[in-house]
Protein backbone atom coordinates (compact mmCIF):
# COMPACT_ATOMS: atom_id res chain seq x y z
CA UNK A 1 0.00 0.00 0.00
CA UNK A 2 1.43 3.24 -1.49
CA UNK A 3 1.19 6.17 1.73
CA UNK A 4 -1.02 9.47 0.17
CA UNK A 5 -1.48 12.66 1.36
CA UNK A 6 -4.85 12.62 3.49
CA UNK A 7 -4.67 16.13 4.51
CA UNK A 8 -3.18 19.44 3.49
CA UNK A 9 0.14 19.36 3.36
CA UNK A 10 2.59 22.74 3.05
CA UNK A 11 5.46 23.39 0.88
CA UNK A 12 8.16 23.97 3.24
CA UNK A 13 10.72 25.75 1.15
CA UNK A 14 10.16 28.88 2.47
CA UNK A 15 10.37 27.81 6.04
CA UNK A 16 14.11 28.16 8.21
CA UNK A 17 15.20 26.54 11.00
CA UNK A 18 17.30 27.70 13.77
CA UNK A 19 18.38 25.94 16.40
CA UNK A 20 19.76 28.09 19.64
CA UNK A 21 22.79 27.53 21.66
CA UNK A 22 22.37 30.86 22.92
CA UNK A 23 20.31 32.32 25.19
CA UNK A 24 18.28 29.43 26.55
CA UNK A 25 17.81 28.31 30.16
CA UNK A 26 19.69 25.87 32.18
CA UNK A 27 17.60 23.61 34.51
CA UNK A 28 17.11 26.35 37.21
CA UNK A 29 15.21 29.13 34.31
CA UNK A 30 18.83 30.43 34.65
CA UNK A 31 19.98 32.46 31.17
CA UNK A 32 23.23 30.52 30.03
CA UNK A 33 24.72 28.93 26.83
CA UNK A 34 25.00 25.24 25.84
CA UNK A 35 27.61 23.31 23.75
CA UNK A 36 27.28 22.07 20.07
CA UNK A 37 26.16 18.86 19.91
CA UNK A 38 27.23 17.33 16.55
CA UNK A 39 24.62 14.35 15.90
CA UNK A 40 21.73 17.74 16.43
CA UNK A 41 23.51 19.32 13.64
CA UNK A 42 23.18 16.18 11.50
CA UNK A 43 19.45 15.12 12.34
CA UNK A 44 18.58 18.59 11.58
CA UNK A 45 20.07 18.75 7.98
CA UNK A 46 18.59 14.99 7.32
CA UNK A 47 15.60 15.72 8.73
CA UNK A 48 15.46 19.73 7.19
CA UNK A 49 16.30 18.03 3.38
CA UNK A 50 14.16 15.38 3.80
CA UNK A 51 10.85 17.58 4.00
CA UNK A 52 12.41 20.58 1.70
CA UNK A 53 12.99 23.44 4.21
CA UNK A 54 15.51 26.41 3.03
CA UNK A 55 17.93 26.10 5.85
CA UNK A 56 19.04 25.15 8.95
CA UNK A 57 20.61 27.61 11.38
CA UNK A 58 22.98 26.84 14.07
CA UNK A 59 23.03 30.21 16.59
CA UNK A 60 26.10 29.80 18.70
CA UNK A 61 28.04 32.98 20.13
CA UNK A 62 31.54 31.24 20.82
CA UNK A 63 34.45 31.41 18.72
CA UNK A 64 35.28 28.18 18.98
CA UNK A 65 31.92 26.56 18.72
CA UNK A 66 31.89 28.49 15.26
CA UNK A 67 35.04 26.64 14.15
CA UNK A 68 34.10 23.43 15.40
CA UNK A 69 30.58 23.92 13.33
CA UNK A 70 32.42 25.37 10.32
CA UNK A 71 35.22 21.99 10.43
CA UNK A 72 32.04 19.62 10.54
CA UNK A 73 30.56 21.41 7.59
CA UNK A 74 33.34 21.87 5.65
CA UNK A 75 34.11 18.04 6.46
CA UNK A 76 31.16 16.86 5.06
CA UNK A 77 30.01 19.57 2.22
CA UNK A 78 34.08 19.76 1.02
CA UNK A 79 36.23 17.46 2.62
CA UNK A 80 36.64 13.89 2.59
CA UNK A 81 33.23 13.37 4.19
CA UNK A 82 31.72 14.55 0.88
CA UNK A 83 33.28 11.97 -1.48
CA UNK A 84 32.19 9.01 1.37
CA UNK A 85 28.47 10.12 1.44
CA UNK A 86 27.35 12.60 -0.86
CA UNK A 87 24.10 11.99 0.62
CA UNK A 88 24.99 13.46 4.05
CA UNK A 89 27.01 16.47 1.70
CA UNK A 90 23.08 17.25 0.15
CA UNK A 91 22.23 17.63 3.35
CA UNK A 92 24.62 19.32 5.48
CA UNK A 93 24.87 21.74 2.52
CA UNK A 94 21.44 23.04 4.21
CA UNK A 95 23.56 24.39 7.56
CA UNK A 96 25.09 27.68 8.36
CA UNK A 97 26.20 29.07 11.80
CA UNK A 98 25.67 32.22 13.11
CA UNK A 99 26.45 34.01 16.06
CA UNK A 100 23.59 34.76 16.91
CA UNK A 101 19.70 34.98 16.45
CA UNK A 102 19.53 38.19 14.73
CA UNK A 103 22.25 37.69 12.74
CA UNK A 104 20.12 34.41 11.35
CA UNK A 105 17.48 37.17 10.43
CA UNK A 106 19.44 39.27 9.05
CA UNK A 107 20.68 36.60 6.62
CA UNK A 108 17.22 35.63 5.91
CA UNK A 109 16.26 39.10 5.06
CA UNK A 110 19.21 39.48 2.87
CA UNK A 111 18.43 36.51 0.95
CA UNK A 112 14.66 36.92 0.56
CA UNK A 113 14.23 40.54 0.47
CA UNK A 114 11.89 40.58 3.20
CA UNK A 115 12.13 43.23 5.77
CA UNK A 116 11.54 40.65 8.40
CA UNK A 117 10.69 36.79 8.13
CA UNK A 118 7.71 35.47 10.59
CA UNK A 119 8.70 34.31 13.43
CA UNK A 120 7.73 31.10 14.97
CA UNK A 121 9.32 29.48 18.56
CA UNK A 122 8.22 26.13 19.98
CA UNK A 123 8.49 24.78 23.00
CA UNK A 124 8.22 21.62 25.27
CA UNK A 125 6.10 23.73 27.90
CA UNK A 126 2.12 24.40 27.73
CA UNK A 127 1.79 28.35 26.92
CA UNK A 128 -1.14 30.86 25.89
CA UNK A 129 -2.10 31.35 22.27
CA UNK A 130 -0.51 28.79 20.78
CA UNK A 131 -1.27 28.04 16.89
CA UNK A 132 -1.67 24.24 15.31
CA UNK A 133 0.10 22.65 12.67
CA UNK A 134 -2.77 23.88 10.18
CA UNK A 135 -2.34 27.32 11.37
CA UNK A 136 0.83 27.22 10.38
CA UNK A 137 0.82 25.48 6.97
CA UNK A 138 -2.05 28.37 5.87
CA UNK A 139 0.35 30.84 7.43
CA UNK A 140 3.23 29.34 5.31
CA UNK A 141 0.59 29.16 2.08
CA UNK A 142 0.97 32.66 2.11
CA UNK A 143 4.71 32.09 0.45
CA UNK A 144 6.34 34.80 2.30
CA UNK A 145 10.13 33.44 4.97
CA UNK A 146 9.09 31.79 7.94
CA UNK A 147 11.56 31.20 10.39
CA UNK A 148 11.20 28.45 13.72
CA UNK A 149 13.48 28.48 16.45
CA UNK A 150 14.24 25.58 18.91
CA UNK A 151 16.12 25.90 21.58
CA UNK A 152 18.65 23.46 23.51
CA UNK A 153 19.22 22.82 26.62
CA UNK A 154 16.08 23.62 28.87
CA UNK A 155 14.67 25.69 25.88
CA UNK A 156 14.09 29.09 25.41
CA UNK A 157 13.56 32.40 27.16
CA UNK A 158 10.00 33.52 27.96
CA UNK A 159 11.24 36.77 26.82
CA UNK A 160 12.82 35.10 23.65
CA UNK A 161 9.56 33.53 23.10
CA UNK A 162 7.19 36.92 23.90
CA UNK A 163 9.39 38.30 21.38
CA UNK A 164 8.27 36.00 18.56
CA UNK A 165 5.11 36.93 16.18
CA UNK A 166 3.72 32.60 16.84
CA UNK A 167 3.93 29.91 19.64
CA UNK A 168 3.51 26.55 17.71
CA UNK A 169 1.81 24.14 19.67
CA UNK A 170 3.54 21.44 21.87
CA UNK A 171 3.90 17.95 20.81
CA UNK A 172 1.54 15.77 22.73
CA UNK A 173 2.24 12.29 23.51
CA UNK A 174 0.72 9.45 25.38
CA UNK A 175 0.76 10.61 28.58
CA UNK A 176 2.21 13.87 30.73
CA UNK A 177 5.90 13.49 29.65
CA UNK A 178 7.60 16.35 27.80
CA UNK A 179 10.96 15.54 27.44
CA UNK A 180 11.58 14.96 23.77
CA UNK A 181 14.89 15.62 22.14
CA UNK A 182 15.18 18.32 20.23
CA UNK A 183 16.24 16.11 17.42
CA UNK A 184 12.84 14.27 17.44
CA UNK A 185 10.85 17.77 17.98
CA UNK A 186 12.34 18.85 14.64
CA UNK A 187 11.63 15.94 12.91
CA UNK A 188 7.80 15.39 13.96
CA UNK A 189 6.77 19.15 13.11
CA UNK A 190 8.63 19.08 9.79
CA UNK A 191 6.59 15.73 9.51
CA UNK A 192 3.48 17.31 10.97
CA UNK A 193 3.54 20.17 8.39
CA UNK A 194 4.79 18.63 5.47
CA UNK A 195 1.22 16.72 6.32
CA UNK A 196 2.31 13.42 4.07
CA UNK A 197 0.86 10.23 5.84
CA UNK B 1 -5.23 26.49 20.46
CA UNK B 2 -5.40 23.27 21.91
CA UNK B 3 -3.95 20.35 19.77
CA UNK B 4 -6.83 18.00 18.98
CA UNK B 5 -7.02 14.28 17.92
CA UNK B 6 -8.07 14.81 14.60
CA UNK B 7 -7.57 10.70 13.59
CA UNK B 8 -7.86 7.37 14.95
CA UNK B 9 -4.88 6.77 17.08
CA UNK B 10 -3.66 3.99 18.76
CA UNK B 11 -2.62 2.87 22.24
CA UNK B 12 1.00 1.97 22.18
CA UNK B 13 0.98 -0.02 25.20
CA UNK B 14 1.54 -3.08 23.31
CA UNK B 15 4.14 -2.00 21.41
CA UNK B 16 8.40 -2.91 21.51
CA UNK B 17 10.59 -0.88 19.55
CA UNK B 18 14.03 -2.91 18.52
CA UNK B 19 17.10 -1.28 17.39
CA UNK B 20 19.41 -3.77 15.59
CA UNK B 21 23.09 -3.40 15.48
CA UNK B 22 23.62 -6.84 13.72
CA UNK B 23 22.92 -8.45 11.08
CA UNK B 24 22.65 -5.11 8.96
CA UNK B 25 24.07 -4.03 5.99
CA UNK B 26 27.00 -1.53 5.34
CA UNK B 27 27.23 0.67 1.90
CA UNK B 28 27.96 -2.20 0.00
CA UNK B 29 25.19 -4.13 1.17
CA UNK B 30 27.54 -6.63 3.11
CA UNK B 31 26.41 -8.08 6.03
CA UNK B 32 27.69 -6.50 9.28
CA UNK B 33 27.78 -5.47 12.82
CA UNK B 34 27.88 -1.89 13.34
CA UNK B 35 28.64 0.00 16.45
CA UNK B 36 26.12 1.51 19.40
CA UNK B 37 25.75 5.12 19.42
CA UNK B 38 25.05 6.55 22.61
CA UNK B 39 22.39 8.98 21.49
CA UNK B 40 20.40 6.47 19.89
CA UNK B 41 19.75 5.00 22.98
CA UNK B 42 18.64 8.48 24.99
CA UNK B 43 16.25 9.15 22.02
CA UNK B 44 14.75 5.87 21.69
CA UNK B 45 14.15 5.88 25.55
CA UNK B 46 12.64 9.18 25.22
CA UNK B 47 10.48 9.11 22.58
CA UNK B 48 9.56 5.64 23.35
CA UNK B 49 8.60 7.02 27.12
CA UNK B 50 6.54 9.89 24.69
CA UNK B 51 4.15 8.19 22.65
CA UNK B 52 3.86 5.04 25.67
CA UNK B 53 5.65 2.11 24.00
CA UNK B 54 6.23 -0.85 26.11
CA UNK B 55 10.36 -1.36 26.02
CA UNK B 56 12.78 -0.21 23.23
CA UNK B 57 15.21 -3.02 23.03
CA UNK B 58 19.15 -2.49 22.27
CA UNK B 59 20.45 -5.78 19.95
CA UNK B 60 24.00 -6.43 19.88
CA UNK B 61 26.07 -9.41 19.85
CA UNK B 62 29.39 -7.77 21.10
CA UNK B 63 30.20 -8.18 25.02
CA UNK B 64 31.89 -4.84 25.23
CA UNK B 65 28.93 -3.28 23.41
CA UNK B 66 26.28 -4.80 25.63
CA UNK B 67 28.76 -4.04 28.42
CA UNK B 68 28.61 -0.41 27.39
CA UNK B 69 24.94 -0.54 27.00
CA UNK B 70 24.71 -2.07 30.44
CA UNK B 71 26.88 0.63 32.08
CA UNK B 72 24.66 3.54 30.44
CA UNK B 73 21.43 2.70 31.50
CA UNK B 74 22.73 1.84 35.10
CA UNK B 75 24.25 4.93 35.08
CA UNK B 76 20.88 6.90 34.30
CA UNK B 77 18.16 4.67 36.15
CA UNK B 78 20.78 3.92 39.27
CA UNK B 79 23.92 6.20 39.18
CA UNK B 80 24.30 9.82 39.40
CA UNK B 81 22.54 10.53 36.03
CA UNK B 82 19.33 9.29 37.58
CA UNK B 83 19.62 11.90 40.86
CA UNK B 84 20.40 14.79 38.26
CA UNK B 85 17.83 14.28 35.86
CA UNK B 86 14.68 12.01 36.71
CA UNK B 87 12.82 12.29 33.54
CA UNK B 88 16.16 10.92 31.74
CA UNK B 89 15.66 7.97 34.70
CA UNK B 90 12.25 7.50 33.34
CA UNK B 91 12.82 7.29 29.66
CA UNK B 92 15.85 5.26 30.21
CA UNK B 93 13.48 2.38 32.16
CA UNK B 94 12.53 1.10 28.92
CA UNK B 95 15.69 0.43 27.43
CA UNK B 96 16.98 -3.51 27.86
CA UNK B 97 19.95 -5.16 25.84
CA UNK B 98 19.65 -8.35 23.71
CA UNK B 99 22.50 -10.06 22.39
CA UNK B 100 20.29 -11.10 19.14
CA UNK B 101 16.88 -10.48 17.73
CA UNK B 102 15.75 -13.71 18.50
CA UNK B 103 16.58 -13.12 22.21
CA UNK B 104 14.36 -9.64 22.69
CA UNK B 105 11.74 -12.00 20.93
CA UNK B 106 11.76 -14.20 23.62
CA UNK B 107 11.90 -11.84 26.39
CA UNK B 108 8.70 -10.43 24.63
CA UNK B 109 7.32 -13.80 24.88
CA UNK B 110 7.98 -14.14 28.31
CA UNK B 111 6.44 -11.02 29.73
CA UNK B 112 3.13 -11.61 27.98
CA UNK B 113 2.86 -14.91 27.45
CA UNK B 114 2.05 -14.85 23.55
CA UNK B 115 4.17 -17.42 21.83
CA UNK B 116 4.92 -14.79 19.21
CA UNK B 117 4.60 -11.38 18.87
CA UNK B 118 3.64 -9.62 15.74
CA UNK B 119 6.72 -8.71 13.80
CA UNK B 120 6.73 -5.77 11.89
CA UNK B 121 9.73 -4.22 9.75
CA UNK B 122 10.85 -0.52 8.55
CA UNK B 123 13.17 0.40 5.72
CA UNK B 124 13.74 3.75 4.02
CA UNK B 125 14.35 1.70 0.87
CA UNK B 126 10.54 1.03 -1.39
CA UNK B 127 8.98 -2.38 -1.23
CA UNK B 128 6.12 -4.39 -1.98
CA UNK B 129 3.16 -5.54 0.09
CA UNK B 130 3.69 -2.28 2.98
CA UNK B 131 1.17 -1.90 5.27
CA UNK B 132 -0.08 1.59 5.86
CA UNK B 133 0.00 3.77 9.47
CA UNK B 134 -3.82 3.05 9.56
CA UNK B 135 -3.16 -0.70 8.88
CA UNK B 136 -0.68 -1.34 11.93
CA UNK B 137 -2.80 1.19 14.18
CA UNK B 138 -5.46 -1.41 13.22
CA UNK B 139 -3.69 -4.28 14.67
CA UNK B 140 -2.03 -2.75 17.61
CA UNK B 141 -5.79 -2.42 18.60
CA UNK B 142 -6.05 -6.41 18.69
CA UNK B 143 -4.19 -5.92 22.22
CA UNK B 144 -1.82 -8.24 21.32
CA UNK B 145 1.92 -7.75 21.40
CA UNK B 146 3.68 -6.25 18.00
CA UNK B 147 7.55 -5.63 17.79
CA UNK B 148 8.84 -3.01 15.88
CA UNK B 149 12.37 -3.61 14.02
CA UNK B 150 14.54 -0.58 13.41
CA UNK B 151 17.88 -1.49 11.29
CA UNK B 152 21.44 0.74 11.79
CA UNK B 153 23.65 1.42 9.19
CA UNK B 154 22.56 0.75 6.01
CA UNK B 155 19.63 -1.10 7.14
CA UNK B 156 18.47 -4.56 7.54
CA UNK B 157 18.70 -7.23 4.83
CA UNK B 158 16.02 -8.52 2.14
CA UNK B 159 15.99 -11.67 4.49
CA UNK B 160 15.40 -10.59 7.95
CA UNK B 161 12.51 -8.19 6.61
CA UNK B 162 10.93 -10.95 4.81
CA UNK B 163 11.07 -12.79 8.11
CA UNK B 164 9.06 -10.18 9.34
CA UNK B 165 4.95 -10.30 9.23
CA UNK B 166 4.64 -6.59 7.78
CA UNK B 167 6.45 -3.72 6.20
CA UNK B 168 6.05 -0.60 7.63
CA UNK B 169 5.37 2.27 4.08
CA UNK B 170 8.66 4.50 4.41
CA UNK B 171 8.23 7.74 5.96
CA UNK B 172 7.92 10.14 2.40
CA UNK B 173 9.50 13.41 2.48
CA UNK B 174 9.15 16.36 -0.06
CA UNK B 175 10.57 14.08 -2.72
CA UNK B 176 13.05 11.21 -3.38
CA UNK B 177 16.01 12.03 -0.35
CA UNK B 178 15.40 9.42 2.09
CA UNK B 179 18.13 9.62 4.46
CA UNK B 180 16.65 10.73 7.68
CA UNK B 181 18.29 9.35 11.13
CA UNK B 182 16.80 6.17 12.96
CA UNK B 183 16.50 8.34 15.63
CA UNK B 184 14.15 10.99 13.57
CA UNK B 185 12.46 7.95 11.71
CA UNK B 186 11.70 6.43 15.29
CA UNK B 187 9.88 9.79 16.64
CA UNK B 188 7.97 10.22 13.52
CA UNK B 189 6.27 6.79 13.60
CA UNK B 190 5.56 6.88 16.83
CA UNK B 191 3.70 10.24 16.36
CA UNK B 192 2.02 9.33 13.06
CA UNK B 193 0.75 5.72 15.21
CA UNK B 194 -0.14 7.97 18.33
CA UNK B 195 -1.99 9.69 15.74
CA UNK B 196 -2.40 13.30 18.06
CA UNK B 197 -2.10 16.43 15.89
Amino acid sequence: MVEQRTEAGADLGNLYIVLIHYPVQNRKGEQVGSAVTNLDLHDLARAGRTFGVRAVYVVTPYEDQVALVNNLISHWTQGAGSKVNPDRKEALNLLKVKKSWEESLEDICRETGYASPVKIVTSARVCENTVSIQDLQASLGRNIPHVLAFGTAWGLSKEFMDACDMTLAPIRGAGKYNHLPVRSAVSIYLDRLNGCR
